[in-house]
């Protein structure tokens, strides 16, 4: 039977100015986690979150992180850590978001002042947050409110984890999160993190999978400084040459991969996944124009979405130590050090994938014979991470999506990695789902970001109703 | 015959406290051509050179060179065209030298005051200019005096050329020379420019060759402006991974050109130019510690001086556009730029080398069946330069280094341009030869740049006997 979901709805839209006045108050504060200077008015938001929590009625603790690696000088902002409900009858949610922004400077090119929410005629909320990830956690509590305003019994209990340090490496997460798996976080049944983004801007959409990115350098150095090519050029071995052949051997004009041992261990495609690209709502058009070109590699939607989401991609993203200025400079240079990294799917194990990596490589390097020195490794790995879209915590979220938006949602994949996502998977060992509020447009990181009013209010409503589908899923 | 120097070398041995004094002035004098605000003491340089030559009876102008192309607010100093002597039955030598110096700061490492001449122990006199290019310059007016003091006929006519801008690209320099092919320098018998280096540090050379040099640029442009690696790797092609496949056909780990119709242009080693390598003073120690590692391509010094010298190279420089800090950037590079270069040798044609590398990095590039677009363009060339080494004027300078140093000279050619010995050779159709005065220690365009008493004093006994030689000479 459908949850009966009316009065929660009725709510929400008689809670629009409100709800806005609450992001408006959010948004006021420029808790930009990159800045040093800043870091009052981060510490300012985790107040302020714990003080809305407190009012209404959940039990919160702002658990301090420690002095910020490498600057000793600063405290980490505190995470938010907050329970709503403790009925041993209901599902436990765990919730995380963050309250930290990017940084932003109306001089940055910004038309509105970013930290005073500004709304424009079509209901476009900007304000820097407002989408990333501010908007969202105030969803949260304003579906917490308005149950309570309108008399409807909570249907699951709550736990949250909202971070300061998102933009800036989550620093000190991880460590939280392990050590409080089987503490605080021991109830949950299943994860949901509301940071990600709408695959365009029309139709939601459910995130189950994200790929991984090992990071990887390769130096070649020869002489002990720079040299003058009049001087030495036909004289002496250039680490330059070296590396751009080895470089040109890692993946070719259509992105395959061309080091043995990466794609043998891709999983092929099922037929259930087949069907999940169906319905996509995404077309070529968009991805040229989103590209500022017609250099796809494909012709076709389904193998363009799934060669950025399910298959492994390499790219070279530049070289350090040669020139790179404008205009000519005449330089042999004597170290250099090209950067690529592969972005990473399942089953792809980071360890194997870096023996296939270091292995190649070597193997390309020695076969130039040459008297310069070869050093390849990884510069940093993130491990990729794919739910199952069958889940109760996805069949809850896609029919609250039906119920608010009147459409089936896209299940899609990201190509970037978020860390976290795979931070609590692994150290709840629940199944994990990425439920956007925004759209693709929202700007996240640029200038004039902007939540729309719609998916703001339409959005709480989502992640109420999530919350009440999440009660009547069959346990599985 | 051999000439009789004994009176002259005397008169220069009693000058040597007078002709330091002399360097010391004029080092004193910052005429650093790249920094705006010091062209005033450029140009005072010109009016002490002016002052010196009219005060020891030459007939001097100081010839204006109008603005400077794109800093209309400058005017470029002037070139100091002087002649000395007027005698129908002797040869006339043009001598080309540069008064204008590197930047210096005391603060950039010099260990005394850039522009106050410091003698050491050793004899070195450390000083901007020193060696490159006020030593040399000087040396010819401190032949002319010694000439003068000692009551010696002198044996030639000179006419000089000094130009203020050459360590700026020398500004103006190639019209005037033009200009004056036919009227001031109609008279010029042959050429002498003083403004390089012995190979190292002990064997006086004589310099009868240059490599020119093509700078290109190869441009992959595809996406309109750089993206996320997560985002679209895999879905589109990425213009690194053309470029670096461009880039290593060019070229192979020993240097070796790989463009078609690169190497059929150089002419072949005869044995008389074979024979000029024999006795040259050149160790692959030496050359190692210039390198400072073991990865010259070739094991002998004969080889290894034909790659630098007499063969072409190709040098990879660098890449623009991309990434090229340290640390980790995902990112796809919407547009990058290859720059490399080759050192051109007799009897490569500019025309034609470009012809090839178009046509080599064109049809590689279309092998790929790339989306993206390819431009590839010369950014700069310039003409290699080879005198005859069996002119009478290398003959001169050869017995004149028999008789000042004791030993014969190495001929060398050098890998880089000096574009002011082609500009003298095609504007005035006769011979030019470098005779280098300092060595290959001295520093040019570093901190503590320095020339020693004893190459500034045997130098400029080198300078006058050369003049000697050269009336001694048959004509042919």
């Amino acid at each position: 039977m459908a949850p009966l979901l009316d009065s929660f709805f009725k709510q929400v839209d008689s809670s629009v100015n409100h709800f806005t006045m609450r992001l408006r108050k959010a948004v006021a504060i420029p808790s930009i986690s990159a800045d040093d200077a800043r870091r009052p008015d981060v510490v300012r938001m985790a107040d302020f979150l714990y003080q809305e929590l407190k009012s209404l009625g959940a039990s919160v603790k702002l658990r301090p992180l420690g002095k910020q690696p490498g600057k000793e000088y600063l405290e980490l902002p505190p995470v938010v850590l907050a329970r709503y409900g403790n009925d041993n009858s209901k599902r436990t949610i765990l919730l995380y978001g963050h309250y930290d922004v990017q940084p932003a400077e109306k001089s940055d090119g910004w038309t509105t002042e970013p930290f005073d929410l500004t709304i424009d005629e079509k209901g476009q909320m900007f304000g820097r947050g407002a989408t990333d990830d501010k908007g969202p956690i105030l969803g949260w509590l304003n579906v917490i409110e308005a149950h309570q305003k309108a008399g409807i019994n909570f249907p699951v209990n709550l736990l949250m984890c909202f971070e300061g340090m998102e933009e800036y490496g989550s620093l000190g997460l991880e460590e939280l999160v392990k050590e409080e798996a089987k503490k605080f976080f021991a109830d949950a049944d299943a994860v949901c993190i509301s940071d990600n983004y709408w695959l365009g801007t029309e139709k939601p959409c459910l995130t189950y999978g994200l790929r991984g990115c090992n990071y990887y350098s390769v130096e070649v150095s020869g002489p002990s400084a720079d040299l003058h090519s009049g001087m030495f050029g036909g004289a002496t071995q250039e680490p330059m040459t070296d590396l751009v052949r080895v470089l040109s051997s890692l993946v070719d004009t259509n992105g395959k991969i061309q080091i043995p041992g990466i794609m043998e261990q891709v999983v092929a495609v099922t037929q259930d996944e087949e069907d999940l690209y169906a319905g996509i709502s995404f077309t070529m058009e968009a991805f040229h124009e989103s590209l500022g070109s017609k250099t796809a590699i494909f012709d076709d939607e389904k193998k363009t979405l799934m060669g950025r989401w399910r298959y492994p991609s390499l790219s070279l993203h530049g070289v350090e130590g040669a020139f790179s200025g404008p205009g000519a400079k005449t330089v042999i240079p004597s170290k250099v050090i090209g950067k690529f990294s592969i972005r990473t799917v399942p089953d792809m194990d980071i360890d194997e994938t870096n023996k296939c990596v270091f292995k190649h490589v070597e193997e390309k390097f020695a076969k130039l014979k040459s008297k310069s020195t070869l050093r390849v490794y990884a510069q940093h790995t993130g491990k990729w991470w794919v739910a199952s879209p069958k889940h109760w915590n996805f069949n809850a979220a896609a029919k609250a999506i039906v119920r608010v938006y009147g459409v089936d949602p896209d299940f899609t994949r990201e190509g970037g990695s978020i860390p976290v996502a795979v931070t609590f998977e692994e150290a709840t060992g629940k199944n994990v789902l990425l439920l956007p509020m925004g759209t693709s447009t929202d700007g996240a990181h640029s200038i004039n970001e902007k939540l729309d009013t719609r998916n703001y209010i339409e959005g709480t409503k989502l992640l109420g109703a999530y919350l009440h589908y999440v009660a009547a899923e069959p346990q599985r």
